[in-house]
């Protein structure tokens, strides 16, 4: 095949990306952080950075509309670029909202959709201030640019992991994968409480801005990102981004008892679902080994919110190392495991 | 039909944000100008408003594939976001954009939008600081986010026109129309010269970013929006927001040759393409009539773009009335003739 007629499910959505940045002229001078983040940082004329970021959910690749109710989905769509936010340590303030609708669809899901955006939004401080209304033949798409800012001093960025650092996670990871998978399989048997939990999880994550916020202003964290595609794909962010590598300790990932009760019901291993699940929307962060206990006491006091220790940043050439409970460890390729938009 | 049984098709568009805007909470104070404006001004911690505004093309709906180059499409997406600018008066800055395409899309496709995009943009003087990418089933979404600033005392809204204020529009009108015409009937017989212009102004249109400069620090224009669904679409805008009737001159309204060509070629009257046919991208404006001369040779000194009275402001009671040469004039229902997204 011609190197014309390489197809983007081909090369992957980090493909593309790469591609996209290696072609892009070099960056203006007001730009702090550019592409390839999830969060722009941009200069104005004011003393705080302004943060913008977008990310749409897409009808049958991110929902299926009997699977969700539109006011969950409007929950949803906010969540997640809060969560975004939250991992620079961000205000969020502004949101644009861009949908592509089918002309049949029905007014009221239109209406319920806002109302999930507008509270999910003023939990969080935030407003829709405007959009853009398009037809579309099909699937609905649903895209939300989120405005926000931050005090220079306390941004946080994928960059900034040293050698010896700690790794740590907020809350339980694992429970949005889990989430899906009983909301794929609704026939399977878990307990009312288990299954409100991780269902809850996966349809309307709550994004950790208070806990960002915290974080960024307690000037002790290196690095720090949202987990998205997957702890091991997002750790995989940090250590390209710091130059680093990092090992992960299975038997320390934090695991809800809900999560573990799904994974047995359906066979499959919960630290799985932690390592690659993706879209918890939990924290990810390093800081020095002795500020650890700071830390933890400091987020738990306030923000009731339970940090855990996951794992190390190694040395670079170490790469992304899985580490499990009997000692052994499995490296892995390329560093990147988590959520590919273009190949799952 | 009950009511939760509308559908957005029978709502159209403008009835569709009309209940959105309804449902909304109040608006936060730093929020000059919310959701319903093509534009959301924002007050930062700086000296300057930020602007943003968001547009997208869809597959099928605003595009077809073979109609149009993915170079042309880049252009496109950013010309009609920049243009939301420039009808601000505002200076673009940074673009977001995300994208929703088929796994089968070539990465050349791809690559040519975004060279688009990158041109367009260098051309403004803004760039792509971020973005999002998504896989879809069937039809390409592209949505484009611009950011921008303009300083406090140039700003201009579609609030502000007067009664009795003379209504401008910057160069040509219909010629957008003629081009889609011509593109989706590609054997009709005209001049290359004139099937050249007119595709090009559809495909590629030319956002005024230096004309809405100059209005808006000359300070002697009342109201501003561009003319994107249409004059009559885009002057009921004006109207609605500023509580004020409009009278539109069909004997002035600047037409091409071109334009005129294609519109005998088809046998229809250019006159309605100007009226109605929407995507032009210029700018109408209204202005005292004492400074129309004034304006009208600032104009084409300093950007060398004419400028063409196309009609009056009047008062509220009058709504839009379209005068003929012949002396008559048409009175429009509602007062919007322009795109409607989901009825047209």
């Amino acid at each position: 095949m011609s190197p014309s007629g390489i197809r983007i499910s081909q090369l992957g959505e980090f493909g593309l990306i790469q591609r996209i940045k290696e072609a892009m002229p070099a960056p203006h001078a007001d730009v702090v952080v550019g592409i390839g983040d999830d969060v722009a940082v941009l200069k104005t004329s004011g003393s705080k950075y302004l943060l913008a970021t977008c990310d749409a959910q897409v009808e049958n690749v991110h929902f299926v509309r009997g699977n969700i109710t539109p006011y969950q989905l409007g929950r949803r769509i906010a969540a997640i670029n809060l969560s975004d936010i939250a991992a620079m340590a961000g205000t969020p303030l502004w949101a644009l909202v861009s949908l592509a609708l089918p002309g049949e669809l029905e007014s009221v899901f239109v209406d319920a959709l806002y109302e999930g955006m507008f509270e999910q939004l003023r939990l969080a401080g935030a407003a829709i201030v405007g959009g853009n209304l398009s037809r579309i033949d099909k699937d609905i798409v649903i895209d939300l640019c989120l405005l926000g800012n931050v005090v220079p001093e306390n941004l946080l960025l994928r960059s900034g992991a040293r050698v010896g650092d700690l790794i740590l996670a907020t809350g339980w990871l694992g429970d949005s994968k889990a989430g899906l998978e009983l909301i794929q399989r609704p026939k399977l048997i878990v307990s009312d409480a288990s299954r409100r939990q991780v269902e809850q999880k996966h349809l309307v994550p709550q994004p950790r801005l208070r806990e960002g916020q915290q974080l960024g202003a307690s000037h002790l964290v290196h690095a720090m990102v949202d987990i998205s595609d997957g702890l091991l794909g997002d750790i995989g962010h940090i250590c390209r981004a710091s130059r680093v590598g990092a090992e992960i300790w299975v038997g320390k990932l934090p695991i809800s008892p809900a999560c573990k009760e799904v994974a047995q019901v359906v066979g499959e291993d919960a630290s799985h679902w932690a390592l690659t699940g993706g879209e918890d929307y939990e924290l990810l962060f390093t800081i020095s080994p002795e500020t650890s206990t700071e830390i933890q006491r400091m987020m738990k006091e306030h923000t009731e919110t339970c940090c855990h220790i996951v794992g190390k940043i190694l040395d670079a050439k170490e790469g992304i190392q899985v580490c499990l409970d009997d000692g052994n460890s499995l490296p892995l390729p390329g560093g990147s495991a988590g959520w590919d938009h273009f190949r799952s």
